[in-house]
């Protein structure tokens, strides 16, 4: 394939001892170094476009995989309340991926990641303007995998005040929060222009930024806190603690449904976590070396399935302990409890950390509902508990356990890094911070929000209709029929799984 | 790890003035360059390599997400259809899988896509002879990926004639529409040789060919075609228009398993048209820039997006002011409708037209229904309504819309492009002709063949069974048994979700 | 972009013809030279780099998608069990992944893949120490994918022992599997120290090794040969055989489950197969080729498409001869069955002899299935029939059918190949060895604990527990509840789908 290009018998003739046949070698030979110059600067323009083919191809797949979730959210949730809420619940998730399209489309993406911007909203990018920028680093595919990340904050929300909502206060809070609330604090924490941002090129907040890598505080904590509020202004369901103030279950109506979109999630997690490096073909130490962020990003593939692990077995035997038996929905709240958790520092801690923070996750989850129980605070999905409090441990864990080489390479050298780890307070300042502005920003936006929707009579659904089931009342009918009217007429098979009416035993089955 | 390979003592004695050392230094240094000429072969020959193994990663993973709509086409109609004929209806979208495998293998591919060819079918690559096939470009992630898009077609038109037909029809047609109907038309717009593609190499059609990226019409009007065909011979299931022609809703039995279905297709979907580029790293103008064929797989998955989610909203509203209330079931059509519209122009046009497209596809789609309403038509899955309305709007909708800039990249230039972007008529032309050919064809291959089936007593089941249900006579019981026997000794809790049958017909019903 | 660097005119002074001006000509010359040697380095550790990168994206998401399986099987599982056991079963299905995760991290991995070991078992790695290795070309992503597939060895299991084994039991046996039975037959078959493993760089079983590529002997056998010990100790479930010993079908609750996990496994097995290359970027015949491994890649989703299909397509025909009717969870167990089979030898066989697999997998299904009523064995899913089986028929086809070329390509050249492919009996020896080898460990290690947990009293439920279901004695009540208390106060339309019940209050409600 490759011939000789170099013209040997012609330079030959040149390389000789006159000023005439020197000028003309020395041109031969440069041009030929030229040429060289060129090829290389045209391999090194394959190598960008590979880059930027290979990093477009990791971000979208990972965006296809957080978008998985929400099928998870909404099967986890249809099969979490009664089947007379399915449709409702199901429709606000549907409605949360379709509303928060637009929605992100229009501002969302452009408050969060609009930039240069100040460091509290982003201005730039609405409507997608200006996208691909190279300035910024943003292309399309960073709007859809952001997109699926703002979708997830509304999605826990939704679960905290199912089964006793107007649909219409729904379409209220949901935009409001995937438009404007959430934006915001993705933008403080995310953007580099942001103000607790680690990826601010300017100030760090206590020399160190925020390391919230794929969002325990930025979706979970808000998603949570804002569930949080809008269940204590709505209050319980009827029945839900009995006149004593005892919790009385109110046992969601499919355990299928649950395990279903608890594997959804998990399978979708890995989108969320590993994908928040949004590039995979980045070198730590020089090129040509095995470690790089391929490593790191499979590193933190497996801190997220450790912790969810840990955190699944250590709430089967805590509650085994408690209630006396062996309950699947409960390990499926505490693994994903395990995954909330470990989701701030999955790409900065060791494999064994990992499993630390998922016990404690599952603690946490335990102490929450209890207390929970104790307060008469009714929330169908434990969103609050879930997000909202191992969401909150797992900041702090990850101000803890952070290690230094890990922070060095995904963030840059010089940063805090964990307390245990010998990294000092810094990265703990600025975590509880963490917590306190995004407690604080959200009780300030969503719980005015809830509590005037409460006083519009806009929140909560009347008593009869909650005692009916809002899908009757609302969504035009039942999710489920097992049944119709004409195979009655026919005597099916059906019907034996019915039961043993007295008299008649049917003639046909 | 470079170290001087370059011999300087040497080539020094050689420069000399004599015409020995002249030609041997000339030899040294040109042995050099020929060194370097080889090693950016090797570098050349790496960038090839590199080029396939990311493409058919791309290729790959994307042919997974299309079969995944499979599992969310078999849920939905699942979900869809009343109890009593889900097993049958599932059993359709498995074989779908199954029979389009082996036919697709054995002639399907070769009619779509065997080249080189005429313009009317494809002959080349029967039981994929001759794959990987580097002149065609054609390697077995093609086959994959394309068998996923057959079998959606079929799995479109069983949703037409759902819930009445007997099995061996659904076998026969089927294997002919999966193996002949669809991979034709597919050879017609989507081949190089194919008479009205957009890739012919030979003469366009109006100067222009038919843009139908991902196929609003190669898939989803011949689905919905051969569904209207189906359901018009059939005609209606039993109880579906009351005797004064009025419609009845015989209601899907389980929403949950809809909107399971629904957000897997939408899951599939980022496969079905980002997929359609079928190679990511290719550049647009020219290699080292920010913006090439990722971006532009990253924006058509991004109008994808927008126009389902405004036609879910478009719906939601649109229905809650027809009909009074929030319906899930509607909003995952109108869902899928805004998905079936915006796959012909996905990768061409502005993510802002995409919202114009999913709100017109909501509309097309409330009409249609309207209109079957009307006509007492009976699509169970409202499929014909929905690909074959939704589809061909998106036809038109691309003629429309699409940008000049981006036909350039993604085709190439000189190509028509959208009539309101200042394109002028020739692609609605080629796009009008589209639709009528797809019509034409699919009326006058799959017409016939359901009127004969009908004709030989092979279409429709006996009103009996069809009102105990094909489960139950063909499929060998029901799909579902939530109490056994033995439970009724026991007096188990599953009980408490029976009725109350106290001693008569309940009132309340 | 690329401008002359090279000094002309300087190089002109110098090319004379003293000794100065000529050895700073040479020494101009070759630091020119240099420079492009350095850069040709460069380039070289940038195409290492996207060589990692693409190779990692390629594993972790076809971890993602072996994950996934998780969810097929348990949905598997949870619709083929009455709906009384379905919790228990879905527990069983998240504990092999939490558990697997937290064992397979601690020992599992390190028996498997630490090397250097001998050949029995693998003895470094433990709890990932020392990973990423360069040397043994082990990343945190093989760990991910090597995971993915020890957890479904588990989860085989678990169906052949459905609806009557203490949960206990279910933990002890799962942990030994996950953590010491699979990963020693892993290590035996695919590690480079395994002593009948292909990859070793020593001396090969019959100068040839075991091709076992995904793992229908080290995933499949194991998992069904286990289940198959523990369903034989166990006996069959109550009422599964008449006092006559003809078989009495317990149906499953939920075909619709069957259904959506059989889809799922589906998808989840293109990361099973294909993925099992680990790497996609690799040359066959040197660089710069249209064919290399991402070809074989390809070509090894088409054959397992192909098996699966073709086995789905013979056992609807068988089953209709043989039960009169067309039966879609049969038709999703042979589908299953072809994958099975087809899991050894995808690699290196053609498309069509994977339809020749699939066909005779089928067979095989049916013939066990008919044995195990024969001889009164009861295994509810079918698994030691499915994965034991087929899985041993897989070994057998791909002793018979592995191509020659393709064995050279993703293997060694010189190894043994299929009989009727022309290569001789060391492959179909060393194949037969496997099924030998697979059937004495995994029978002389879980035989004995299933036997030891039998007599312990831990094994088997109460017949009253049995009757009554586990979900209620065992796991806090039943999945389902359709309706709730309050419902039937209000009359609501899910009463419409009860029995017309004639006369009385049912007394054992």
């Amino acid at each position: 394939m490759a011939q000789s290009s170099c013209p040997a018998a012609q330079l030959a003739q040149y390389i000789g001892n006159n000023a005439t046949s020197a000028a003309a070698a020395a041109n031969l030979i440069c041009n030929q170094f030229d040429a060289v110059t060129k090829q290389f600067a045209a391999v090194t323009e394959q190598y960008t476009d590979t880059r930027h083919a290979v990093d477009s191809t990791y971000l979208l797949f990972s965006a296809y995989l957080v978008f998985s979730m929400q099928l998870g959210f909404a099967m986890l949730c249809a099969g979490s309340v009664r089947a007379k809420n399915t449709m409702n619940i199901m429709l606000t998730n549907v409605l949360d991926a379709a509303a928060g399209g637009l929605f992100y489309y229009l501002f969302g993406f452009a408050f969060a990641f609009g930039s240069p911007s100040n460091g509290f909203i982003g201005r730039h990018f609405f409507g997608l303007s200006k996208v691909p920028s190279q300035a910024q680093d943003f292309d399309y595919s960073n709007f859809l995998y952001q997109w699926a990340f703002a979708i997830a904050a509304a999605g826990i929300t939704s679960g905290s005040i199912a089964e006793r909502t107007q649909f219409v206060a729904y379409l209220i809070y949901s935009s409001f929060l995937t438009g404007f609330v959430y934006p915001v604090v993705s933008h403080w924490f995310w953007s580099t222009n942001g103000w607790a941002s680690a990826f601010n090129t300017g100030n760090l907040l206590f020399n160190s930024g925020v390391i919230d890598f794929a969002g325990s505080g930025v979706v979970h904590m808000v998603g949570g806190i804002a569930g949080l509020w809008g269940a204590l202004i709505e209050g319980p369901r009827i029945g839900r603690f009995d006149h004593a103030g005892r919790a009385v279950a109110l046992r969601g109506h499919s355990a299928s449904l649950v395990v279903l979109g608890t594997f959804m999630l998990w399978f979708g997690w890995y989108g969320f976590n590993p994908g928040s490096f949004n590039k995979i073909l980045v070198t730590y130490d020089g090129s040509g070396n095995y470690y790089g962020q391929w490593s790191a990003v499979g590193r933190t593939a497996v801190t997220t399935t450790l912790a969810g692990c840990t955190a699944a077995l250590t709430t089967l035997f805590g509650k085994r302990i408690l209630s006396g038996h062996w309950n699947v929905t409960d390990v499926c709240n505490g693994l994903l409890g395990g995954f909330a958790a470990i989701t701030a520092g999955c790409s900065v801690v060791e494999p064994w950390a990992a499993i630390v923070c998922g016990f404690f996750a599952s603690l946490v989850l335990i102490g929450c509902n209890k207390l929970a129980e104790i307060v008469n605070y009714d929330d169908p999905l434990e969103a609050a508990q879930l997000h909202g409090g191992c969401g909150a441990w797992g900041i702090i864990f990850t101000a803890l356990f952070a290690k230094k080489e890990y922070v060095d390479q995904v963030y840059q050298s010089g940063r805090g890094y964990g307390l245990f780890m010998g990294g000092g307070g810094k990265l703990l300042a600025a975590h509880v911070i963490q917590i306190l502005v995004i407690t604080g920003w959200v009780s300030a936006t969503m719980g005015p929000l809830f509590y005037v929707l409460s006083k519009m009579g806009l929140l909560r659904v009347s008593p009869e209709d909650e005692l009916a089931g809002m899908d009757l009342t609302r969504h035009g009918g039942f999710a489920y029929a097992y049944e119709d009217d004409e195979s009655h007429k026919h005597g099916i098979q059906l019907k034996r799984i019915e039961p043993n009416c007295a008299s008649s035993t049917p003639t046909s089955v």
